[in-house]
């Protein structure tokens, strides 16, 4: 069985999201199109004893158990619906992250008065982790824009596509780009390919995935710019001769956001997979007051502590945290913040195709 | 969904097992029973795909994963024997123990090159942990002999079956071996119970359990003395005045070693299930010199120590675990050790049985 490549290094994806205030407007509405996805999609077998859901980069909860909840509530609705006779099938719920994960914690979290069967599943997604057609509905919300590394030839000196002074792509020259782009659609063949295996013939898949508007540059993401944000914050430590210009140079986040077209592409190019649904889910972030900018840089630290903890050591985080929540509010005071100041994400959904 | 009761408050049994050198013999014999088992009695369903697995009672390895290793074996082995031509179903792994279990060291410990997809599973197995009719293959090893609690009425100065001065049944009054056996027996109705809704149509279930001699005192188990020598060991700490009587007399070990009629009904006893198989399996523990008995003692720590931390505090582990192996020697000298030298264990094998 293919082993978990190397992911996230941090606490993950879901920590930016389970700590995110300005991410619960967009998140109702996430949850909404999930439960009507299901409402009008999901076929029912009416042999089915066991529905199993497997959620994603579920990190130690709490998003995780109400994402579960949601898909469960709704996949119960739906069987009544359909008949009051009709038994709904026990739920089993796989809840998967990298191996360095904290599952002790997750479980400990666990509803107590769930109505599901857990179990925890370490592995990286871009691997297989469930036999095959054993999932009814797999879900992942915040996930699948962290790449399984970081392109080589971003952090090698004699690369033209070296990616010196900045940690993401989002400013960088198109090599670098073009670098990262490629690693997504490489991971996404690998993800789609693996999950198109683990879906039961009539099975639903439903992501949420941070995205930039359909033909725009990577500077047109607010999400990419909060995380360039931090190349700021690590090139005043430099000047400050806190950490050396080739520890940056190093070092990138191993994060694509994608439009929709490439993701789009990567589903379609997958001959076991059928697109159904993909809707953009907009939230602006707020950054109107100083609060907020300390909210926001207090959520992405959660967020990207361990991976930066991992290359630049724990000792300088204080720093670069307060010198990022900077950077975060002349970032809020720029036109180019006001242009492109809601946080896009896109809602898709995906069948198992049976007629290939 | 019922949620863990309280149970070992330690490392759990498997610890036991796996640091104990003197077990490898009988672990061998176990593993032969488990494989021939497996080629004797499992029937093959041509058209599954998926051949799920579960261990209770994991701990963190590696006891576990060597006997999942014997089981996937075993049943590749069938199928193949069964018709070339057939497609071994793929293998689905859980693992599972108490929630206070140390799931993140089990998932890092993971066999990287393993044929199967695995799972980790929290919770108490006196209670449900799969779907109904959802397991194949059920084991556990070591683990059926940890009560999901004391009986009340052992740790009541109030009452007839009071365990004063006492941690374990084994020399104790007739109430208290009473108030075990009912607590053993209760436990197993549960354990049946569950297992009986989640074994598959043609599933079974292997069982390694400690236990005493059919129809013998639990003085004649050697397994309880050596749980005994605990509270000569507690009893001098008293003395010394290191331990309080009473913090001694609130304390008893849950843990229970039956004989083989006493499983046998507990088993008998739910209509769902057929008793296939009941085999000894002995192997002699070695405390022929100071270094065994030190090993000994090593391994029981491994075991106990988070039970007793819990209730008597760290601080004192070190005086009581040189005590113990005072006590462990003295005992290996007595003439009742060398009556009851051997480890006694219990292999069972259980089916689900369809006709009922």
């Amino acid at each position: 069985m293919e082993e978990a490549i190397a992911m996230n290094g941090g606490d993950g994806p879901n920590s930016y999201t389970q700590n995110s205030k300005f991410q619960e407007q967009g998140s109702d509405r996430a949850k909404a199109l999930l439960s009507n996805s299901i409402q009008e999609f999901l076929d029912i077998q009416e042999s089915l004893q066991v529905f199993s859901v497997a959620d994603l980069g579920c990190s130690v909860g709490p998003n995780t158990f109400s994402c579960v909840q949601t898909i469960t509530k709704a996949v119960q609705l739906k069987y009544k619906a359909h008949s009051l006779k009709l038994e709904v099938p026990e739920f089993h719920v796989f809840f998967n992250d990298n191996v360095t994960n904290d599952f002790n914690t997750l479980f400990k979290a666990l509803p107590v008065h769930r109505h599901y069967m857990a179990a925890g599943v370490p592995g990286s997604f871009y691997g297989r982790l469930f036999p095959k057609a054993s999932m009814n509905f797999i879900h992942s919300s915040y996930s699948l824009h962290w790449l399984t590394k970081v392109p080589e030839e971003v952090v090698k000196e004699e690369s033209p596509a070296w990616n010196k002074g900045r940690i993401t792509y989002v400013l960088s020259s198109c090599e670098v780009v073009k670098a990262f782009t490629s690693q997504f659609l490489s991971d996404m063949e690998a993800f789609f390919s693996a999950r198109s295996l683990e879906m039961e013939r009539c099975g639903l898949m439903a992501l949420l995935i941070p995205c930039r508007p359909e033909g725009t540059l990577p500077s047109d993401s607010i999400f990419c710019q909060f995380f360039e944000c931090l190349s700021g914050a690590l090139k005043d430590l430099v000047k400050e001769g806190l950490v050396t210009e080739a520890l940056v140079d190093s070092f990138n986040l191993p994060i694509y956001i994608p439009d929709a077209s490439e993701l789009k592409k990567a589903i379609t190019s997958n001959k076991h997979l059928e697109l159904l649904k993909m809707e953009e889910v907009y939230f602006p972030p707020m950054l109107t007051s100083p609060e907020d900018v300390l909210a926001c840089s207090r959520h992405v630290r959660a967020a990207m502590e361990g991976i930066l903890c991992n290359h630049f050591g724990s000792q300088i985080m204080d720093q670069l945290f307060e010198k990022y929540s900077e950077k975060l509010e002349e970032f809020s005071k720029m036109p180019h913040f006001i242009r492109v100041k809601n946080l896009e994400n896109l809602f898709v959904l995906v069948k198992r195709n049976d007629l290939v």
